[in-house]
């Protein structure tokens, strides 16, 4: 094999005890999606090129697949590695629409890739968690508000640093605008949504010279996107001082306070929800609820997740599949704090304790030993060579296995932190709950 | 989004309660692995072309990743989609070996991808599991059998049929044609590998125009890839009676040997080892233990997993890493059990109740209810409409839903399948274990 390793800028990969922390995380996402009744699917990673298209173009990110030196002289294989989960969620629901129940509760916890340059918090391979419902045909609003108070559920169960959702609702800016009198609403939303990168002013500017709009409505913009509340009775009277009236922007309104108040009693000081109706998500093809979730002390990375409603998330001609949903960054966001030592795990390997061996003819012996404690789901190697036992001990020592079982007619374990060394029944004998698998640790700054 | 949907051959893809089935094979196989010590570990995707090139050739069923529309006009990146988990591990340990603790036992549970001719068992992407230990220098030959031990174990404690494997040693064949006078030994396990397509005398054939071998040679070399045998002494006596003698094939024995025998404990009638000398695993880098695993019903599918010793896994110039695995194929094994209905899920969805929804202002009132049955970890939904209660009924009946619960001041749970309904406390009432989650059902033939 070759010998020379260049790292790969942007395929970030861990070590064994950060991924034990990675792990920790999907499996607590995993266990709350499914407390809530999310069933997971994983899809191929690969999509014709024309489904991962937006609109026509396909984006120049995309990783295209090529059989090298296949028959035909090594052409594109028509395929592309997916750049998200939701295409392709959307795809599995046209392909298997009639195997599924509506509405489609699912999670999706996969890598997705894209060719940008990398940068802290942007990958060229990721992984991400995606809850969505879809409905087929309909989808109550009411599952608006459960995607949410779900992925606030579930982030509130990590070991993470506090969260907010900032929310917002398409409609809402949408009928404010109309209402305003706003000449093109799309271009005032695109215009909106660069307030996270250029000035107040500049903003104003491109309101009045890409939407038509005029200095004072541009204004009356950046005023319905300064407000950022968290309670649904303060939201209603900040819009209703603005005094625009649209049948839109009130049913948008009703949705964006549902959500407030639909998450009232699982929010707390670890994980916020809040209106900020600045948030417009780009030009996606959201048709209300909007959400972006920041993580305090780490806004450089933007956000961390986001989502919102499609009412046309998939279509076959026959029937439209409307869908809600929330994306949670997991590399994005883990990958910075393991490099920053937030989170951590306590040992490298699953082994609580290592058997030591006094020498080669007693391997049988150990490895015995070895199965009975395995037997009652303790994690266990033997040591790899029948070394002094001191050698053996720092051998444990240098992977944070806590016990040391030295085998004989009376067994005897040794808590290496201790030194402690007692003699055990190999039947009963169990480590400390603490001790029988590695744990995550946090350390906030 | 477009709307004709084809389906990709070769990219199989899981409907919700057959990816349960996968979750559940691959939860336990995990909990087996660390069980015994191995930590997880997961690779990016894409390795270097040359580092997926094989003796200096690279595959033509490789993968090439190119960025659409990229700055220098859209050319390869140099990347391609790892086609093993073997390649990406050694890689691994090069890039990190500083950071690893040797002897380093690793599992890693990810797909891989080739593009070739799909077919029953042989898929574009699909999922492996493997298990690696790898030494800095050395690593002592009982590493070859506790591999072997773990994975029967890890396979042995799976619901699937009966499963043996198939083990040799190359050190073992490769001595007996040297101590036989074979001129080209490495043609004749070329030739001897082609037996379980070719026929004994076309092998035999193969063994004279390639390898230099006379006809009585091939005739002993055939008598040799003949013996199939579980025990370790019938193993001896059987090969001493072939008359040759060679240091490389006496280790060669007493490593397989030993195989034997360390696994005697934990074989039964479910996963079998025997000693089957016909097995070569190709012209890769194995240079000892080799071995192959079949499953009963299932042997059009050839092998459902193999691996081996290679010593040198990976090389730095300074430090070689040799090392010793088995791979399991996930969804060689999987996709067609699944699609023969061997395996399947009692239901498709975690919910082991839905609680039933009166009218749509009393969602609230039901959240509650549903809240309060997560805190005991009870997978639950609420209905997505307050259709009337038979109507609600049914829906938890298509998917499988165990329970319906109907709130109130007295709430009351209905087993759909019994029709009984009765008053409960919902800070009480568990469904029984086996309607906790999901179960995996085994219909054996």
């Amino acid at each position: 094999m070759a010998t020379k390793i260049t790292p790969l800028s942007g395929f970030p990969e861990l070590l064994p005890a950060e991924r034990f922390v990675e792990r920790s995380i999907i499996a607590s996402l995993s266990r709350s999606f499914e407390l809530h009744g999310f069933a997971n699917i994983e899809t191929r990673v690969v999509e014709p090129l024309d489904r991962l298209a937006k609109g026509g173009e396909i984006d120049k990110e995309i990783y295209v697949l090529r059989r090298l030196q296949a028959d035909d002289g090594g052409s594109d294989s028509g395929l592309g590695l997916h750049f998200d989960l939701t295409v392709p969620f959307a795809r599995y629901v046209l392909e298997f629409g009639g195997k599924l129940e509506f509405p489609f509760r699912r999670y999706q916890i996969q890598p997705a890739w894209r060719g940008e340059r990398p940068q802290e918090g942007r990958y060229r391979q990721f992984t991400q968690a995606d809850i969505d419902i879809v409905g087929a045909g309909e989808l109550g609003v009411h599952h608006d508000v459960e995607v949410v108070r779900v992925m606030v559920e579930a982030l509130g169960a990590l070991p993470l640093p506090p969260l907010a959702f900032h929310v917002n609702n398409r409609k809402l800016i949408q009928g404010f605008y109309r209402g305003l009198g706003i000449p093109d609403v799309t271009a005032a939303i695109r215009a909106v949504d660069k307030l996270d990168k250029q000035s107040a002013d500049d903003v104003a500017a491109l309101l009045v010279s890409t939407a038509g709009a005029t200095p004072e409505q541009a204004q009356r913009c950046l005023e319905l996107a300064g407000i950022r509340v968290s309670g649904s009775a303060e939201l209603r009277e900040q819009v209703a001082a603005l005094g625009i009236a649209d049948d839109l922007l009130e049913e948008g309104l009703a949705e964006l306070a549902a959500v407030l108040d639909g998450c009232a009693d699982v929010v707390d000081d670890h994980v916020g929800v809040e209106a900020d109706l600045r948030i417009a998500r780009g030009l996606d093809y959201y048709t209300g609820t909007v959400l972006e979730i920041f993580m305090a002390g780490y806004e450089r990375l933007k956000s961390v997740g986001g989502g919102g409603r499609y009412d046309a998330l998939a279509s076959d001609g026959k029937t439209t599949y409307p869908g809600v949903g929330v994306s949670f960054g997991v590399s994005r966001t883990l990958v910075p704090l393991l490099a920053d030592g937030v989170l951590a795990a306590d040992r490298a390997v699953p082994s609580a304790v290592l058997v030591a061996l006094a020498d080669e003819e007693s391997r049988g012996a150990s490895n015995a030993l070895a199965s009975r404690l395995r037997r009652r789901g303790i994690a266990c190697e033997v040591a790899a060579s029948a070394a002094k036992f001191g050698r053996q001990i720092r051998y444990a020592e240098r992977r944070g296995i806590p016990f040391v079982l030295f085998p004989g007619e009376q067994p005897e374990i040794k808590d290496i932190r201790s030194g402690d060394q007692v003699p055990i029944d190999p039947e009963a004998w169990t480590p400390p709950d603490t001790d029988l698998t590695p744990n995550v640790v946090r350390n906030l700054p």
